[in-house]
């Protein structure tokens, strides 16, 4: 990814008038560079992407990295007439460099502070737009970590019993992401029982599970940094005619949003047809958060889905669908599959079944 | 911890002339409300504080904060009359509301359009410099922390042979944490042998352990949000006359970086007392990052013991104390504790062994 990421934003550069581009943020630097250190700057001019990094990280980062590496901190930009890239072009009197919009205030203030005569350019999810487009081996990556998803899923299914808290069963699924190979969780599982479930993002706790009532379980696994995003609501016992009711609402919701996935489609059309088919039912108050959002180095990335995004769907993005139907003190349902987009039509990463009857644990 | 934080904020407003404090960045939130979420808002005004959230956190804000709950991410800023303690003060005409600077250039730029008549105050290290000094509750987990470290250097110690990879010892470690109560690793772990102990920040990896090496250990654990951070250097077989002069030189260092800890002490008088011994020994060149930092809620917070600190350290602040020496291609030692400043002089948290013989692996 790296050397296709550096020229797309060497075209970027062309086309605003940029002499460099300087990128602060962890995961964009990971992502362009390889080096997945805590600190440190990729600069992407004419010449290309070099990496800078303190002596802490200068033997990991020649690892890690095709990029030229620079041991420290230090951007080349006062040694304006000795950096080629770098010159001052004629009558401008000033280097214009891009900079992220997701850099802090101090780190804004210092850079002014530290390098004179460049003028700052804000920025606006440049390098998370090319992220979002997955190449060939993130793909696969994305594609291990839901296989260990499926596994895991299937491993709770057969497992689960009354009398389980749902911080145990938490601590059984990580254990087995890490012996089914990830190399950790993508984030805190949540493992919600019953009312618990009505908390779309409830921290797994000491709440037995008991009989008659929803069991949700969101989580994922990393690879290699990329994170695999996953839920399903199981009955534990047999459902009730609204449980039921409720839950088919939400399967056909996810289906209907994932049909209207393809290439070139818009995000709200695919809110949107998730979210009608709730509304219709009578739900949609009660279904409180967006309908999904891509996934990748970070497990919130672009594209949006909600009622407002301005997201357009591309080639090998790969994105959730997760609608759900939340209500306090009763209990919630959410079902959620990573979609690949494709020519060839939405991909489905998940292999697990999220029929009705599959759900139910006897 | 939060009630007194709060009212630590509320004193800031008053010598500040601030009518509240907007805390958006997520440690400092959870630091103030308890709120382990990662979207939402605490204002701090004259009437106490208060917590923002959207939905998806609603239940589990109530569970987990004291702070009264909003359902809504939209400060009540615009509704000057109403809100009676952000009316705007008698002739001046604007609220000025305190900031924190870490956040971004983008939240930062909402925060302008989102909210009129405002004047955004940027501020650096407020809530950060409160989160240095530590309850006893926060030095409970700590300790419980540093504690589980023993437990699994033990266990190390004991069951490291020849033939094992850094990653299986790494491993090893993580499944020994959450068997012992930890709720995870603080940090990736640094299990690093031979040269690759020379990379300070080495990632574990498929290098297998041999004999007549360095092995070190770098690592922490996760207790209720807070961490803690721990580094010894095994040798593997007996050491050289080099291996051994270099290690003791190290550790020198360290024990009088301890012993020059305590209530008003400047970082930069620790740090002086680490690198002057290494300086003397003539390895300066080799001690290539910070002697130390605060541990909390953060793996790397205030104080900061470097060359240039403006650090004083105070009463149940904790830290570490971590002098090395790196020799590339040829391998490193790093001897760390977490310490706690008292008024009866510095508590070295760790009870595990850190004298040569100890550290030798026959």
């Amino acid at each position: 990814m790296t050397a296709s990421s550096i020229k797309k934003i060497q075209d970027y550069l062309k086309e605003h008038g940029l002499d460099a581009f300087l990128v602060l943020t962890k995961l964009n630097r990971q992502y362009l560079s390889g080096f997945t250190g805590s600190v440190g700057a990729v600069l992407v001019t004419k010449r290309g992407g070099e990496l800078f990094v303190d002596n802490r990280y200068t033997i990991r980062a020649k690892r890690e990295s095709n990029l030229k590496v620079h041991n420290s901190l230090q951007l080349p930009l006062r040694l304006r007439g000795r950096a080629p890239s770098l010159r001052v072009r004629e009558g401008r009197g000033e280097l214009r460099i891009g900079i992220e919009d997701k850099i802090s205030l101090q780190e804004f203030k210092r850079l002014k502070q530290d390098y004179k005569g460049v003028k700052w350019v804000t920025t606006s999810n440049v390098i998370e737009d090319l992220r979002a487009i997955k190449s060939v081996q993130e793909i696969k990556f994305i594609e291990k970590a839901q296989s260990i998803n499926d596994r895991i899923f299937a491993a709770v299914r057969k497992s689960v019993r009354p009398g389980q808290t749902e911080m145990q069963i938490s601590q059984k699924m990580e254990q087995a992401a890490i012996k089914l190979g990830a190399d950790g969780m993508a984030f805190e599982s949540i493992v919600a029982f019953g009312a618990n479930a009505a908390a779309p993002h409830h921290l797994s706790g000491k709440q037995k599970i008991k009989k008659n009532n929803f069991l949700l379980l969101d989580f994922g696994v990393l690879v290699n940094g990329y994170h695999s995003d996953f839920t399903r609501t199981l009955f534990i016992g047999g459902p009730t005619k609204r449980q039921e009711k409720i839950y088919k609402i939400v399967l056909e919701a996810q289906i209907r949003g994932i049909r209207e996935i393809g290439i070139e489609k818009s995000a709200v059309s695919v809110d949107k047809a998730v979210r009608k088919h709730i509304e219709r039912a009578g739900f949609g108050k009660y279904f409180t958060h967006n309908t999904g959002h891509g996934v990748g180095l970070e497990i919130h990335e672009l594209p949006n889905f909600s009622p407002k995004s301005g997201d357009i769907l591309q080639n090998h993005m790969i994105v959730t669908i997760e609608p759900g139907i939340y209500i306090e003190s009763w209990g919630g349902v959410r079902i959620e599959d990573m979609v690949l987009v494709s020519g060839s039509g939405p991909v489905i990463l998940s292999r697990s079944p999220k029929d009705l009857k599959s759900m139910i644990i006897k």
